[in-house]
């Protein structure tokens, strides 16, 4: 085990969390809060901690996959740790578990929420709270690619590691340019969209704001009915935007490189848009008969949708009274997720995608079983090995599932509760269904029930293996070998 | 497409019927109900339908795995029907589309019923129904093979269409030994069980259904309360043998040639009576305080989960009420199921264990990626074609689920209603929780959703991919070209 390495990393993203931490403290003084010196102070120990601890490089650069895995969940918990510390300190959210609980939320951009008032935050509060989905949604291991030398070729395992998706999408042969180009194109659009909503007349900082939770796919709200009273062109507005960072963000490079038509032929895509088109047609059909005009059954039909399978989980209205078909329309786009190299959650499009395809290939070869039939994807044929991983993706999957529904269901809540719970913190959604509706928060869950759905949301955002090997016995097992013998 | 094999067989199949008719006869002989000259009279029918279809036997006997699953589907619906009429003409049942839901979840093992009321029904109607169970527990086509003279070494195909598990278990070379070996073991079983019901002062004809429907993992009670009257005695009796028809029937076969510690050695018998052993020590755990003695909450927390893991579905309370941990605890044990190679359903223990199995190598891969580590079971190395299967087998269990839900959930019940009704038929148990708890029933539903749910059970019963094919487009292309060329 490279423990130098690790610590050389962690203190990095401390480094790089005192300086995300200005910006709340800019915020503050706009509205003249006095909570934005607590930011400040914390900015300034993180940053000169994290600077002194990274001070000596160490020698031996290169990580394997198993050190990336450890490195980035104990970033992830880090950077959870200190960032709940102004909620605590503040007294916004006085319980230390609960703003832990809110802040690996944000972290994690899953948006589920133990406060009942959000509204009666400080300004400074909501700011770092949503901007903490827009840290989580590209990672802070891809930012530290991006912005930092790092030497080594295994610098690929620390991405492997923090990027959604069966295999990591390397645009261009750099790494370094990669996660550079991810994160101007998060950029940029996180920007369009801040500049299109306030021009339907939401005020800077809302915008700013829910764009951010636009972004990360998180979807903390700051209003406490999140999206509902909201314009009808904001809700579309924020809809299109929860699909478009839903999307593959290689399908936006081929953009910008003017390959609109290789953007357009990624099967991905166009699976993840057809999904999305045909549920929110059959929500439509199943939600009209409640609604006064069939706009305002289409715009929350949709907005729902995309809110969901972007894993986003903004509410524009109450889905969880809608009928049990549209439900479970819903819970299965809670399932799948979006798409992989998105910044949104869930199973990812592109597993769900390669595994229909083994299924159809299989069914066909019962019926032909001469013809020998190869499993293909934007016209090439898909490895064996990723199609492995990828069946070992959904048991472990199912697995976490499993066992977070046991140990949450402890708590003695409905069957639709405990299931649409975890659902929605593993696939970091935000909002279930029952008691964790849309118009509801996680606070009344038991402290033990909340640690279980804090992990299936770190689980979650770094699709479950870097969290898991934490659990893993053999690890420690490693770790003692390791500190034996440096 | 070979028809004239398929002919001979569902003529096979048809006269098979007609002399298992007879015997729901003889029971109405003994009642003096004179209902039993239907059956009589549909026994005649059939036997002789079946035997002029069958005269003539196709010079071409060889048959692929796309024809028995044809085969093999044709004669399970065809089974259903002609069963169905007894319940229609008397009109003990008088609809047809629940007559034949009635007894596809008889042949099927299921166990579902749309009665409110059993008791009301004749003697010779129960035993039939009963009956069914037996009879579908170790499959039409099974027996068959044990008892019909069949050349070619494509039989194989028949009992790999019918047969549970991921592989194919021949006890001994010849398949029909084989056949004739499971037949003997589950008659025996049945036998015994008979008697020591018989011994607790049940009566015979009780005794007879009851034990019919343990033996097929069945589930159709006798009683409106389903076991909750019965003695304590009785109580065990039966889950001990629940237990033991969700073994894998390989043990039983090792132990009848002395060789017991081979037949303990089984890892899927191992890990399937550890199972049902820790689940029924949480349940006791979760329910102890609401009964007044220990005994009994131990008496129904075996008794449930020996019923729901073997997929049986009979009731000795209402475990509908438990709480939320019990109740996912039990939703766990209907997805798993029996073991391979027993009469009960669900997704099976050995699968179950294959998958862990992949997922522990993986897990341990990321920790020491240089050393190399096969898939075990029972010592011998799990080839990677089963591995495969497996995982093929999970991705369609989900997809069926899913749709069927989709289906079912037009009706509007609740989540817990919808899901696990679709998960009672599909693993083939009978009650689920809610609306179709266990002392509730399946009548509320509307038509379309019972020939989703029977689909549900047929597909559950013959795994899958016989079912399936029927739903293949590709089927029928190859149809119409076996009538083109013949």
């Amino acid at each position: 085990m490279n423990f130098g390495m690790i610590r050389f990393i962690l203190c990095q993203v401390m480094r790089i969390e005192g300086l995300l931490l200005i910006l709340p403290f800019v915020v503050s003084l706009a509205y003249n809060e006095k909570a934005g010196l607590y930011y400040l102070a914390l900015a300034l120990i993180l940053f000169v901690a994290g600077s002194i601890g990274c001070f000596f490089k160490p020698k031996d650069t290169v990580i394997y996959f198993k050190e990336s895995c450890v490195a980035t969940s104990m970033s992830w918990i880090l950077l959870s740790i200190f960032g709940c510390l102004p909620f605590v300190i503040t007294g916004e959210i006085a319980d230390f578990n609960d703003a832990l609980f809110e802040t690996i939320s944000g972290f994690t951009t899953t948006g589920a929420s133990i406060l009942s008032d959000v509204e009666s935050l400080s300004h400074t509060a909501l700011f770092w709270r949503s901007f903490t989905h827009w840290i989580g949604g590209m990672g802070v291991l891809v930012f530290l690619l991006a912005v930092i030398p790092m030497s080594g070729g295994s610098n690929i395992n620390l991405m492997r590691a923090e990027s959604p998706g069966p295999s990591v999408g390397k645009l261009v042969p750099k790494l370094k340019q990669t996660a550079r180009i991810l994160y101007i194109i998060y950029f940029i659009l996180t920007v369009i969209e801040i500049i299109l909503l306030i021009l339907g007349g939401m005020s800077v900082f809302d915008s700013i704001c829910l764009s951010c939770g636009t972004a990360g796919t998180g979807g903390f709200g700051i209003r406490n009915d999140s999206f509902a009273s909201y314009s009808t062109y904001v809700k579309w507005v924020a809809a299109v935007f929860m699909v478009l960072f839903g999307t593959n963000f290689n399908a936006f490079y081929f953009i910008t490189l003017r390959q609109i038509k290789k953007a357009l032929a990624m099967e991905e895509v166009r699976f993840f848009l057809g999904f999305v088109f045909c549920s929110t047609v059959i929500i439509f059909l199943n939600v009209m008969p409640s609604y006064a005009t069939a706009g305002s059954a289409a715009t929350d039909s949709f907005f729902t949708v995309t809110s969901l399978v972007s894993s986003t989980g903004f509410a524009s209205c109450d889905f969880d009274v809608w009928p049990m078909n549209a439900k479970l329309i819903l819970v299965l786009c809670m399932t799948i997720g979006a798409c992989a190299g998105s910044t949104g959650g869930g199973f990812k499009v592109s597993r769900v995608l390669i595994l229909l395809k083994t299924l159809r290939k299989e069914l066909s070869s019962f019926i032909h079983p001469k013809i020998v039939r190869k499993v293909t994807m934007d016209g090439k044929s898909i490895e064996h090995e990723i199609i492995r991983s990828v069946n070992v993706y959904l048991v472990t999957f199912l697995s976490v599932f499993v066992i977070s529904t046991l140990f949450i269901s402890i708590d003695n809540n409905d069957m639709e509760t405990t299931l649409t719970a975890v659902l929605a913190t593993l696939n970091n959604i935000g909002p279930g269904m029952g008691k964790v509706g849309p118009t509801c928060n996680y606070a009344f869950f038991s402290v033990f029930s909340k640690y279980v759905l804090m992990i299936d949301m770190l689980a979650g955002r770094l699709e479950l293996f870097p969290i898991l090997m934490l659990f893993h016995p053999q690890l420690y097992k490693g770790l003692f070998k390791g500190l034996k013998m440096p």
